[in-house]
C-alpha cells in the first residue's frame, strides 16, 4: 500500500520527469545542478556551443547567436571557454567516444568500453562548464556542433546526435563532424572550402569544394601507414635505434638523445618501454627529440623528417586532386593544424616544408595557420549551419 | 580445540605436503592426477621434455634419456607429442607468460594478467600431456628445455626458471630460451651454430658462434619496424588499400581481394576492422592473399614482398656480420623457419628470394629447412645441455 505521502512524492517525481523530458540528467544531476541557480531565460538571441573533441583534451566555446551577417562572424565574441583533459597521455581519449579506437591506443574491449562512458561524461562537463561560465542554461543554447576525431561514417554522426539529443531541449540543433571540419573552419573562418592538414598524434587531410563534396585522406591510425603523423615520426625514430643497435641500420644520435629522454640504458630496453602501454601519444611525445637530432645534423633523424614531410604533402595533393579543388594555379585554402606542423622552435619546420612541397604542383595554394582554436571554428560552423536552416525555413 | 580426527587429518595433509615437496600442484592436482595411477619409476634412464611456446600454439616432445653420442642425436626417438593451442589469433598467446606482450597484441593490463596465468597452465597441461601419453611422471623427468618467445633478458629466463622450479622435482635440470635457438637446434640437430631466420607472425635473426658468442636482429615487434613478418607483410597489405582507396597510392589488385577475404564492401571499413581487435596474428593471417595478389602479377603486392625479402636478409646479413660467422665464402647454416618462409604453393617463394639475397654477399651459406619442428630442437638441446652438465660434473 502506498501512503499519501509516498504517493504525493511519486506524483511530483512524475511531473520532475516531465520538466525535464528531453534534458537527461546524468549523475544525478550533478553535472547541470548550476541551472536550477539561474533564473528564467531573459529573452535574448541565445548561444552557440563549438566543441572540439581531440584524442587528448576536450575543448567547449559558447558565442552568442547574434544574427549578423557571414562576413562578420570572426568578431562574434566568446563568452566562454572551458577544457577538460590535458595533453597528458594517460588522459581520456575522446575519439573512443563512440567506439572509434584508434589514436587513443590499442586497448582491450572492457578498457575501451570504460574510456568510452568517461568520454561522453568529459564532453557533457565541458559543455555545462562553458555554459555555467557565461550564467547560461540547456534552454538557452540555439545550436552545437560537435567535432570529434574518428567520425567516418554517417552511422558514426547518428550515434553520437542520439546520445547529444538526450541531454538538450528538442528546439536546440545539433551538428556532429569530424574534428578535421572544425580545423578546418578554424582557418576559414566557417567557410567549408579548401584543404586541412593536421598533424598531431595523428594525420588526416580532409577537403571540400564550395559545392559541399568532401574527401580525406591519410587518418586511417598507427596500423595503416600514418607515417606524416607524430606517432609515425616517433616509431621510425624508434624503429632507427634497434636497427642500429642490431646491425641492420647505421648509427645515429637518436639513438643516445631517446635513451636519455626515456632514462632508459640499453637499446635493448627500447622493446620491452615501447609494448608497456598501448598509448599511441605516449610515443609520439618523442617528437622534439627527433627534430632536434635532425637539426643537430643527425641524417637518419633528418630522412625520417623528410619521409614526414612527403607523406603529410602526399595526403593533401590526394585530397585536392580528388576534389578538382586547383587546376594548379587557382587558388585554394589549405589550413594547418597540429604539434606537427605549428611547434618548431629551431631550424626544422615541418609545416614550411609541407607548403613549399605542396606549392611545387600547386602554386595557387595559400596556406593559413589558423588565429583561433579548432573549438572557434566548430562554434562558427554552428552558426553557419543554424543561419542556413533558418533561411531554409524562412523560404519555404 | 582440535579433535583427535582433525589432527590425523592435518597431519595426513602435511605429510602429502612433505610428498609433494617441489612438485606443485595445480588446480588441485587436476592436471597431475595420472600420476597417481602409474606405479614406481622403472629404472630406465629417464625422459627429456621439449616445448616450443611459440604465439598462437605450444608442442612438447618427450624423448627418452639416451645416454649415446651426440651424432646419433637425430636418431632419439620421440616417445610422445602434445600440442595446446591452434593456429586460432584468439587463442592465448604463450609469449605472454612472462609479461612478454609483443607479438600476441596491444592487451591492456588486466587482459594481459589473465593471459599470463591461462598460458601458465596451458604449458604445464602440455608437459603433463605429453608425459601422461607415455606413461612416464615428473620423477622419470631428466632435463626440461622450455623455448619461448619473447624471452630477451636473463630476467625473463630467471622469471620462467623459478616458476618451473616449482613444479618439477629438484633434481630436473630446467633450461629457459628464446624459441628462435629450439628453431636453430631443429635445423643443426642439437647444435649450437650458424644463424636462424624466422618469419611467422613475427619475424627474428638468431645466431651463434661455435665458442658461444650470440647475437639478434629484428625481433621488435610490430611498432618497431618489424616488416620481413607476415604482420609487417599484412599491415603494408592493408595500408596500400586504404592508399589506393584515397588516391595516395597506385590502385591494387589488394583491394578486391583483401576486402573479399574479410567480408567488407569498402575500403573505408578496413580502418575498422583494422582496430576492432588488438591480435596481430588476426592482421598476419592475410599473407596468402598478398602472395596471390603478387602470383597474379600485382606490382603493389609484388613491391611488398619483395621488400620483406630485404627486410629478412638484411636481419640475417647483421647477425652474421656481428658474429663473423662467415668472410664470405667460409660455410655457416642457416636455418629457415616459420610460414612466410616455408609456406608457398605457387611462383613466388619467400624464403627462396631471402636465400638468394643472401648467397649474393655470402655465397657459403648453407640454407636449412628443417625437417623436425623447433619443440624436437628444444629436446635436443636439453639433450645435449644434460650430457655437458654430466661430463663437466665427471670430470670434477
Amino acid at each position: 500500500m502506498m501512503t499519501p505521502e509516498k504517493e504525493k512524492e511519486k506524483e511530483k517525481e512524475q511531473d520532475q520527469v516531465v520538466v525535464d523530458a528531453g534534458m537527461k540528467r546524468y549523475r544525478n544531476g550533478e553535472i547541470w545542478e548550476f541551472e536550477d541557480d539561474l533564473g528564467v531565460s531573459d529573452g535574448d538571441n541565445g548561444v552557440l556551443l563549438g566543441l572540439d573533441g581531440g584524442t587528448t583534451s576536450t575543448v567547449c566555446i559558447c558565442m552568442p547567436m547574434i544574427p549578423f551577417s557571414h562576413s562578420q562572424l570572426h568578431s562574434l565574441p566568446t563568452l566562454a571557454r572551458a577544457v577538460a583533459g590535458c595533453s597528458n597521455h594517460n588522459s581520456v581519449g575522446v575519439c573512443v567516444v563512440f567506439q572509434c579506437p584508434y589514436w587513443v591506443g590499442n586497448y582491450g574491449e572492457d578498457k575501451r568500453h570504460q574510456l568510452e562512458i568517461a568520454a561522453r561524461e568529459t564532453i557533457e562537463q565541458v559543455m555545462a562548464d562553458a555554459l555555467s561560465k557565461c550564467g547560461s542554461k540547456r534552454s538557452s543554447v540555439r545550436a552545437v556542433c560537435l567535432a570529434v576525431s574518428g567520425v567516418n561514417h554517417p552511422t558514426d554522426q547518428q550515434r553520437i546526435l542520439n546520445w547529444l539529443r538526450d541531454i538538450f531541449p528538442s528546439h536546440v540543433r545539433l551538428y556532429v563532424l569530424n574534428d578535421a571540419v572544425a580545423a578546418l573552419s578554424s582557418g576559414t573562418i566557417g567557410k567549408l572550402h579548401g584543404c586541412v592538414l593536421i598533424s598531431g598524434t595523428g594525420s588526416i587531410a580532409y577537403g571540400f569544394t564550395e559545392d559541399g563534396k568532401e574527401a580525406r585522406a591519410a587518418g586511417a591510425g598507427p596500423v595503416l601507414g600514418d607515417w606524416g603523423s607524430a606517432y609515425g615520426i616517433a616509431a621510425k625514430a624508434l624503429t632507427a635505434v634497434v636497427r642500429a643497435y642490431d646491425g641492420r641500420g647505421p648509427s645515429t644520435m637518436l639513438a643516445s638523445s631517446i635513451l636519455q629522454k626515456l632514462g632508459l640504458s640499453s637499446a635493448e630496453e627500447i622493446i620491452g618501454w615501447t609494448y608497456a602501454d598501448p598509448s599511441w601519444a605516449r610515443i609520439a611525445a618523442l617528437v622534439p627529440v627527433v627534430v632536434i637530432c635532425a637539426e643537430a645534423g643527425d641524417e637518419v633523424a633528418n630522412n625520417i623528417l623528410l619521409e614526414s614531410v612527403q607523406e603529410l604533402a602526399s595526403s593533401v595533393k590526394a585530397v585536392v586532386n580528388r576534389l578538382g579543388l586547383s587546376d594548379g594555379k587557382s587558388g585554394f585554402p589549405l589550413v594547418m593544424v597540429g604539434g606537427v606542423l605549428t611547434a618548431h622552435r629551431g631550424s626544422w619546420d615541418i609545416g614550411k616544408e609541407v607548403i613549399n612541397c605542396i606549392t611545387k604542383q600547386f602554386p595557387g595554394v595559400i596556406p593559413i595557420r589558423p588565429k583561433v582554436e579548432p573549438a572557434v571554428g566548430a562554434a562558427w560552423l554552428a552558426w553557419n549551419f543554424f543561419m542556413k536552416e533558418c533561411h531554409h525555413k524562412a523560404e519555404n
